[in-house]
C-alpha cells in the first residue's frame, strides 16, 4: 500500500498543499478500475481511505489538514470511515453513537459496525450524534488510534474483501479533544453524505475493474478451452453472451465516468448520477463476473481460479455505501421532486 | 416533414455544399432523441432518408451528390433504403437482386422487402448483385421513381410504425443508368454497413426519445393517480421502479452518446460501439417504455394514451438495422479476434 | 362464440342443473390454454363470461341461478363483469357507484371502466356501494341490457383484445330489482374477490394458450427460415433461447395448473397460489411470446403473422384482473404474516 | 452421514432387497430439499452418493449388487461417481481414461477431475474407454479404494461446497477386475446419463431447500430488522421481493417434482423435464438466495449468517451434473427433432 501511495494513490483527490495528489474524480475512477483489475479487495480498501482523507482535506481546517493529511496521503497512517452502526444503515441518520461536550472535549459512546480497516487503521472518521435527533443532530470527529475508550470487535469473517479486515469499532466513554470535529457541530450528516457521493464512484469504479478482468478471464478461457472439438470461442451461445458482458461492462463504465465528471463540476445532477452510476455499475458488474464464472464451468467454482474471487468481492459492492435499495431512493427522490 | 426539413433535419449530417447541415454524429443524436418523444415513427423515418442521403453524399461522385443531394436535404424528395430482402435479412450478404450490365445501363431483377417509404418515396438506395456471390459482388444503385421495371408490394400492416409506409420494392427488368451507380462495382456492401453503422446510431437514439418520454409520461402519472387514498408517487415499488427506468434511459443515451462521438472520430472501435449502443439502448429503452406502460394500468393499453405507442413504435428497432442478434455477432468476433 | 357453448364452454365450472358443464378449475385451464392457441382475445372474453356465470351460479339464490344461468351457459345472453371504475383499479374497495336503496329497488349511480363486452352484452354483474366507505360497503347486483339509465361509452381502441369491445358502463338513476342483488348487502366486495380468484386462473390460461402457439411459431419458423446458409434451427443462440422458453411455459402451466387445483380444493393457500401463477404465468408468458417475435424478425412486426398478435393481446393480463403490483401485495402479505 | 443412512437416506431410491428405501423419485425430491435446509452441501454429496448406488443397483447384476449395495445404503461404505476429465467436461462423450482389457482384468489409466468426495471415499463408479471413439466406446466399471494404481489429487478449494471434499482421481495402471464392469461394455455412457437424470433432480432439489430456507431467512430479517422507524416488513420494494421471491421458489418446486414424476413413471419426455427442472430450479433458487443475501444488508456478507452460504453452495448447481448451457442443448434437441 505504501508503495501504493509513492504513486500517489494515498490521496488521490486530495490537495497538493497537503501531500494529495490534486487530481480529478474522473481521474480517481480510472485509476481505481485499474488497480482492481489486480485486487478489488484492496483496492476497495484504499478507495475508503481515500474518501476519508477527502473528508478531512475538504472540512478540516487549516491545522486538521496539516495534522492529518500527510500522513494520510503517504500512508504512514491508515484511515476508517464510521458511519454504519448495528442498528442504522440504511437509515444512516438514525445513528446512535453519541457525543457528549464536556469542556474542550467530546465523550464518545456507542459501537460502528462493517469498519473496514478497523482495529489495523490509525484515523477514525466518525459520524456521532452531539445534538437531538435526525440528520441535524450528527457531528463529524476524528478519533485516533490508541485513545483511551476505543477498542474493536472480533474480525469478521466475510464472502469476499478478505484482504482487509472488517470490525466494529467501539467508543466506550472516548475523550476526543473538541478540535477534532470537522466542520460545524450539526454538520456531520452532510459532511458523510458528500464522503459518499465520492465513494459512490469510487466503490462502481472497482466493480469495473472487476467486470473488466472477467470478461478479459472469460474471452481467455473461451480462447483456449476446448470442447466438442472445438474451442468455447466457436461456441454462439458463449460468444453472445460475451457480447452483452462487453456491453454491460461499458454501459458501466460510461456511467461511472459521467457521475465522475459531474460530481468534479458540482453539478446539480451530481448527487443523482452518482446514485445511477452506483446502482447501474455495480449491479451490471456483478452479472458480468457472476456469467464469467459461469463460462469457466467448474473451474469457476475454485478459489485457484481468479473469476470467482471477483465475483465474492464485489457482491458486497450492491450493498455497502448506501444499498442499492438507497440508490433507488435517492434517484426517485429527485426524479418526483424537480424532474 | 418539409417544415423538419427548413430546420436542417433532412441532411443533418450531409455536407453544407450540397444543402446538408454539416452536423456532428453527436448533433444528429440530440435531435433525433429530441424529435423521437414527439413520434418515434416519423422521426425513424427521417433517420432513414437521412442515412441515404449521407450515403449518396459520402460514395456519390461529384455529378451524383448534385443530382440528388439538394432534392432530399430539402426533403423535396425522400429517400429509401433498399438492403433487405425476403430471404436475406440478417444474412444480407446472400442478397439475390441482380444487375445485369448491358452497355451503360444496369437491368435489375429482384426485390426487396420491409422498405420503409417504399412507394411513396422518390429515390431508392439499392444495394444489387453486379458480380459473383458474397460480399464482394455487391454494387450500390440509385433508382428513382417512375423508372419502368419499379414496382411495389402492398402497403404492409404493422405492429408500429404507422406513419411511414413500408411496401415490398419490386424490379422487373428495371434499366437504370451505370451513372447511377454510387462508388465502384463491388462496393455496395462495404457502403450498406457504412451506412448502417450511422443508421445504428441513429435508430438508437429515437429509442432514447421514446424512453425519454416515456419516463415523464409514467411521472407525471404517478403524480396525479390517487390508489389507496394517495398518488401513485408515494408507492415505494413504483418510486424504484422510476428510478431504475431513469437509470436505464441514462446508460442508453450514454453508450449512443459515445458511440456516435467515435463514430465521428472514425475511432477504431467504432462499429463495435455502434452495435453496443443498438443493441443495448433498443433492448432497455423497449424496457423503460413497457415498464411505463404497465405503470399506467388499464389506460396503458388505450390507444387515446401515448405510452402503448412508444411501445408498438420502438419494439421494431429491436429487429432492424441488423438484429439484436446480428449485434452481438459483431460484437463479438470484435472481441474473440483482437481485444 | 354459440357454437363454443354448444360444447359447453359458456358455463364450465358451472353446475349442471341451471345448464353448466360442472367441470373442474384444472379442467377449466385447460379449455382455455387449448382455446387461447386460435384467439387470446375471444378466449379471455369467454373466460370473463364465465366467471360471471360462476358468481351467479355460486351466490344466487335459487330464482337467480334459474332466471340467468340457463342462457349464460348457452350464450344467448352475454355477460360482463363490472368492478373497475375509472378511479378505482388496484384498490377496488373504494368503487364509489352507489346504489342507493328506495322499496324493492336499487337506483345505482356511477360509471364502470373497461368493461369487456360492455354495450353489446346482456347481463352486468355489477359491484356498487350500497354502504359505507370500504369493502363492507359494497353489494353485488345484476344489471340487464335495456334497463332505463344504463348507458355506455364510446368503443374503447386498444393496443389488442380487439374481438372483444371495451367500453364504459355508466348508471344514471339506473333503477334495479333488489331481487337482482346476490347474497346480502356488503357481500359484493368478497364476491368480487372469490371472482376473481377463478378469473386470474382463467387469464393466466390465456396466457399459457398464447405462450404454447408462440413456441410452436417460433419452432415452426427456425426449421424452414434459412439465414447464413442453414435453418435458424442450426442457430446455437436461437436453440438456446427457444429452450428457455419452452422451460417458462412448463413451469407457467404447472403454476396454473398447481393454482387451479387448489382453488378447487378449497386449500388455505389457494388465493396466495392463484396470485402466483397470475403473477408468474403472465409475466413469463409475455416474455415467451416477445422472445418469439423477435425470433421472426421483420415478419414478426407484420400483422399477417401470428406471433404479434399473441404479444398485443396477452400484454394486458399483467395488467387486469388486478394488476401484477397487486398480485405482489396479496402475496407478500400472506408470506408476511403467516408463512 | 451414518445416522442419516440410520433413517434410509443412503439409499432412498434402490430396491429394498439390497438394502434401499425402496422410495420414488419424488419422494427423493422431497427429502433431499428437506435436507438441504440444513446444510446444502452434505445434502448434495448424499445425492451423488444416492445416484452411485442406484447406478448399481439398476446396472449390476446380482453378484454386485449384492457386494456393493448393503454397503452403500448403511453407508457403511460411501461412493463417487468418476464421469468428468480435466478435459471433459460438458462433451461428456469425449473422456479419454482408457481401460485396457487383459485377462480378466482391465488396467486403467487417465484421470477424473471435479469429483465429490474423492479421495475419502470407497466406492468409485467410473466411466471409462474400452472401446474406440465417442460414447460408444465406453463402459462403467468400479473401482475400490485402496486398489493399485488409484491415487488422488489434492483436495480443492471450493467457493462452497465445503462440507464435502474435491479432489482429482487418478489411475495410473490401475487393474480392475472385469466383473467390476456394470452392464456391457460400451453401455457406460447410456449408464451415466441414465443416472444424471436423476442426478439433476436431486440436484436441483437441494437448490430448492436453499431457496426455502433463504425465503425463511429473508422474511424473519424483515420481521425484525428495523429502518426508517419500522420493520423491513414495511417496506413495499421488500414485500413485493419477497412475493416474487417465493413465486419463483413454487414455480421451481413445481418443476422439480414434475420432472420427478415423469422419471418415475420414465415417460417419453422424462430427460427433457430433468433437464428443464435442472435448468430453471437451479438459476431461479441461485436468483432467490442472492436476493436474500441483499435483503440482509451488510450482514448477508458475514459468514456468521447462514445466507451467504447458501449463495455460496448453491452457485455450483448451475455448473455441475451438466452445465445449464448443456441442458439448454438437451432441451432444444428434442424440441427442434419432435415437437
Amino acid at each position: 500500500m505504501r508503495r501504493a501511495a509513492q504513486l500517489g494513490f494515498g490521496g488521490i483527490y486530495v490537495q497538493p498543499d497537503v501531500g494529495g495528489s490534486g487530481l480529478s474524480r474522473l481521474d480517481t475512477s480510472v485509476i481505481f478500475e485499474a488497480l482492481s483489475t489486480g485486487c478489488v479487495s484492496t483496492t476497495a480498501y484504499i478507495s475508503i481511505h481515500n474518501m476519508c482523507a477527502w473528508v478531512i482535506d475538504t472540512f478540516g481546517n487549516a491545522e486538521q489538514r496539516e495534522r492529518f493529511c500527510p500522513d494520510l496521503c503517504s500512508m504512514e497512517k491508515f484511515a476508517s470511515y464510521c458511519l454504519t452502526e448495528p442498528g442504522s444503515g440504511s437509515d444512516a441518520a438514525s445513528l446512535l453513537t453519541s457525543a457528549h461536550r464536556s469542556g474542550d472535549h467530546y465523550v464518545l459512546n456507542g459501537s460502528k459496525a462493517f469498519i473496514s480497516g478497523g482495529g489495523d487503521t490509525d484515523v477514525y472518521v466518525v459520524m456521532c450524534r452531539t445534538g437531538g435527533k435526525g440528520a441535524k443532530g450528527i457531528s463529524c470527529v476524528v478519533v485516533e488510534r490508541g485513545t483511551a475508550g476505543l477498542s474493536f470487535g472480533k474480525k469478521e469473517r466475510k464472502v469476499g474483501w478478505n484482504s482487509q479486515p472488517t470490525r466494529a469499532v467501539i467508543f466506550e466513554d472516548c475523550v476526543v479533544p473538541v478540535n477534532n470535529r470537522l466542520g460545524e457541530e450539526g454538520q456531520g450528516f452532510s459532511i458523510a453524505m458528500k464522503g459518499l457521493n465520492g465513494g459512490r464512484i469510487n466503490i462502481a469504479s472497482c466493480s469495473l475493474g472487476a467486470a473488466h478482468a472477467c470478461v478479459q478471464l472469460a474471452r481467455d478461457h473461451m480462447m483456449v478451452r476446448k470442447q466438442f472439438g472445438e474451442t468455447l470461442s466457436k461456441n454462439q451461445f458463449l460468444q453472445f453472451k460475451l457480447a452483452e458482458m462487453a456491453s454491460q461492462l461499458v454501459a458501466s463504465r460510461l456511467m461511472v465516468r459521467e457521475a465522475a465528471r459531474a460530481l468534479q463540476e458540482n453539478r446539480s445532477d451530481a448527487v443523482s448520477l452518482c446514485s445511477m452510476a452506483k446502482l447501474f455499475a455495480t449491479d451490471q458488474c456483478f452479472n458480468v463476473c457472476n456469467e464469467a464464472l459461469q463460462m469457466h464451468g467448474g473451474y469457476g467454482y475454485l478459489k485457484d481460479y481468479a473469476v470467482q474471487q471477483f465475483v465474492r468481492d464485489i457482491r458486497v459492492h450492491q450493498i455497502l455505501e448506501g444499498t442499492n435499495e438507497v440508490m433507488r431512493m435517492i434517484i426517485s427522490r429527485d426524479l418526483l421532486t424537480d424532474l
